[in-house]
């Protein structure tokens, strides 16, 4: 609390202060010594202190939150609340554990991983002292360095939690600078596709659960795409960029994607000609099933003679084995899925959900690029047995895990939702007829919140009881208890459905009861 | 994924990489312009990545947390989050809704409350072009931002998330640099001490409810401070100081405090003594209830006179009447109560549970400074009516909160628990007597999640019985199912009990319905 100035006093000080700040725009316009402005700027604030800080000057910010972020308010929030609930029973129901790491790392930790290309989207602390901080981009990154860290090498975990990225935000698009990832792992030496079947269960199990209409996980194998490359002839130094091409085939037709290969990344016709034919495998031979394809693709002369094609292609037939044992349907064997192989060393799996917004008013929503907002997948991961290793070299400690583009989920989940969700869960409100009754009310609200019912009251003394209903009606509080003196005298209240607006006389002492009886109903 | 380079190339770009970094090292130490510095180590960066990165270098990175922060592993992910389910459902009980800030605001934002003060305890983040931004110091001031920002003037929110404070961290005593905090609000015009009432039957409902032992919730006014200093003689302007030693009463003789008010603060005898009297009333009126003490002092010549006095007087006398008609028999007044007055402008709250950590491993815990580790408020609050109007002076939002002391709930939790947390839920593990019988395995385990079982099976073709005995009693998964040839040629499977190691033969075709059963029955 600031010493009290006068008017005069004030005046000399803000006089002072505003000199100051003129130097200080000076020396930044200069380029002068950060730690010569810094002081400046440190003995600026004592001086604004002196003043009683920003107290005296109320209105004066910039209201808004950082650019590419957001509030939730309370109905994005209890939307956002009820998907996680979702997806953590689906995770606690496959045995997963779950952790938290704090929200930045050493920059090291950060940038030994992204290297300079994800380096320019990492946010950085301030160097305030002691050491280089960055805020986490992704989970995987926390989740390598804690497993390195602890030496664990055995631990199937969950982790839900916010990351950051100082992308161009797109809002329309769902692209922020602030979002959730939630992440499900398995970390640990296991039997062949045994992990993977798992994780393309839980996949396989929360779409199901969250009703996002039809979709599809596309499987691919980053063996069988170095084979496809190798038997076309492509260099494996030009794995990643012709990667980046192939990956388009979801969204861009052939020719395109041939074009931007010959054009940008100097393949020759031949090349490409040969790829095409096994990247376009499940589109050119559309009749067949998963284990089909596969056959089929291995008994092409060249490419059923490559090492690493036989060895992609024979993993996957056993995950599609077991996949038809655990019943999950929904998995798709595409050739061209060519995604974060940076990273993945095993099978990659993306799911996608083209019809997640039809029928709903987001469905022909665009971006700003132009782009439907409806397309994108949900989930995605693979196998990545060398990233711990990355942090300790003696610790080999294979991984497997998925993704899940919970945002995407989020928005699917808004727009397909008939209703909204629900803010609170108060299940009864305790109203009064007239007026000076706020004991009453709060002793009948004791009763209910001891007896476990959710409930609240209007904290006025005399709330108008139009107000009061209408209150109920608008957080959708499904009964209302009405006192009334002549009513509590004869040891009874009125209960009312706020949806039928039906009304009974209760006796209080089977208040409770008759409560739960109707709350079992609903 | 880098070119891939023969031994010459590599050592040749190690030793270029090598003099990029000397040289660098040398213009830091200069304290050369910053954007020169900044373009040659991307300069280097882009050497690093034509190496490969970090790839090539495993093992190099410092493995740890930053400092003053901390992972937190399955078993305490577990603790906290059975300890905050608890708290959300309580909020939930008594009509909260919740909403979410990004973890970083504009910086204006926050040192328009915090001040120079606060400010050294921010983490800014780096200048990278654009908005200056700095991490969330605590909830209440993104949430007056949210308010105002949105023009909203009447909400009942709690906020549950991480905030972060460069302060000296003391792990030993769980003072972190990020740590949960757990706010609950309500804000808008309502009626005297009807939200603070609230606030108290939260506070006690959740502290009952998660068994920390006997707790008491002090309380006071800011008005009775106010008052009392002024019939003592003390300054306006002295309010804050001398506040800071009033407060140190719960811990410390008055004979020190009366001392460093006379010798730090300079504070006569005279305005002590008179001083004394009054913040130690309840101490040296122990027989007295709350009401009499509030009465008794009222009862003063000179205080009972005094305005301020009077009017913080009568608020509480409201406040503790409302308090016995909800049963909150745990507040308690105490004129010496004095924490967090730059802020509050009304009644104020702070629960403790001096016998929390009594009997446990903790309790003889002392921190670097060697003070014991279980003092502390586990709860606090109050009534601010003026944080929203700072950031806009045309919004009237008056607010009254509490914020728990999540963390030291924790600690206090994990002290007192009979035995850990299960860091799974899992109900079945689906185990082998045999080898290769991954089939059966997955066959039953999709039998198990299909009917809501959470359930999982070993991740490996050929696991050791014993093994997957230990397993099970680890994790305290409840019942084993064992599957065999020779049972499931008739039908049935073993289903074991972990704890008893009973085990019965069950038909498969009522395995789903004895495991519910057996479920029900633990």
């Amino acid at each position: 609390m600031p010493a009290e100035l006068n008017a005069e006093q004030r005046k000399a000080l803000e006089d002072e202060i505003k000199v100051m700040g003129d130097e200080i725009r000076k020396l930044k316009t200069e380029k002068a010594d950060p730690a010569v402005i810094k002081e400046r700027v440190n003995k600026m604030l004592e001086k604004k202190k002196e003043l009683g800080g920003g107290e005296e000057k109320p209105g004066k910010f910039v209201l808004k939150t950082g650019k590419g972020t957001r509030d939730y308010g309370p109905a994005q929030s209890a939307l956002r609340n009820s998907v996680l609930q979702n997806v953590v029973e689906t995770f606690n129901k496959y045995g997963a554990e779950t952790i938290d790491t704090p929200v930045f790392e050493l920059r090291d930790v950060l940038m030994g991983k992204y290297g300079e290309e994800g380096g320019k989207l990492v946010y950085d602390l301030q160097d305030q002292g002691g050491e280089l901080l960055s805020l986490r981009y992704d989970l995987t990154v926390p989740f390598a360095r804690y497993l390195a860290m602890n030496k664990i090498t055995n631990i199937t975990r969950y982790q839900i939690a916010k990351v950051y990225r100082r992308d161009q935000p797109v809002m329309s698009r769902g692209r922020y600078r602030e979002f959730y990832q939630c992440d499900f792992d398995i970390a640990g030496q296991y039997d062949l596709m045994l992990p993977e079947a798992e994780c393309l269960g839980i996949v396989n199990e929360l779409l199901t659960k969250l009703e996002i209409g039809e979709f599809f996980i596309n499987l691919n194998h980053r063996l069988i795409l170095e084979g496809m490359f190798a038997v076309s002839g492509i260099s494996p130094k030009d794995f990643k960029t012709i990667c980046s091409s192939v990956d388009k085939l979801d969204k861009t037709p052939w020719a395109e994607v041939e074009e931007e290969m010959i054009k940008e990344k100097f393949l020759t016709k031949e090349q490409t000609s040969k790829l095409g034919e096994l990247v376009r495998f499940r589109e050119l031979n559309s009749n067949l099933n998963n284990l089909e394809l596969l056959e089929k693709m291995s008994a092409l002369p060249e490419l059923g003679q490559n090492e690493k094609f036989k060895k992609g292609a024979e993993e996957l037939k056993v995950l599609i084995g077991y996949l038809e044992v655990d019943g999950v349907t929904t998995v798709r064997y595409e050739p061209s899925l060519a995604r974060g192989l940076d990273y993945y060393t095993g099978a990659i799996y993306e799911a996608v959900a083209p019809k997640a917004l039809e029928g709903t008013a987001a469905e022909k929503a665009e971006d700003t690029a132009g782009q439907p907002v409806g397309v994108g997948s949900v989930a995605a991961g693979g196998r990545y047995d060398g990233l711990v290793n990355m942090f300790d070299s003696k610790l080999k400690v294979p991984c497997c895990g998925v993704s899940f583009g919970i945002e995407r989920l989020f928005a699917i989940m808004e727009a397909r939702q008939k209703s909204a969700v629900r803010t609170t869960q108060t299940e009864v409100y305790v109203a009064s007829a007239q007026k000076n009754m706020v004991i009453e009310r709060k002793k009948l609200l004791r009763t209910l919140r001891a007896a476990g019912i959710k409930s609240e009251m209007p904290l006025k003394a005399n709330p108008k009881l139009l107000t009061q209903f209408q209150y109920a009606e608008e957080r959708r509080i499904p009964l209302v208890v009405l006192i009334g003196e002549r009513e509590l005298q004869e040891g009874i209240v009125k209960l009312r459905n706020v949806v039928s607006r039906e009304e009974k006389d209760v006796p209080l002492d089977s208040l409770v009861s008759t409560i739960r009886d109707n709350l079992a109903a609903l």
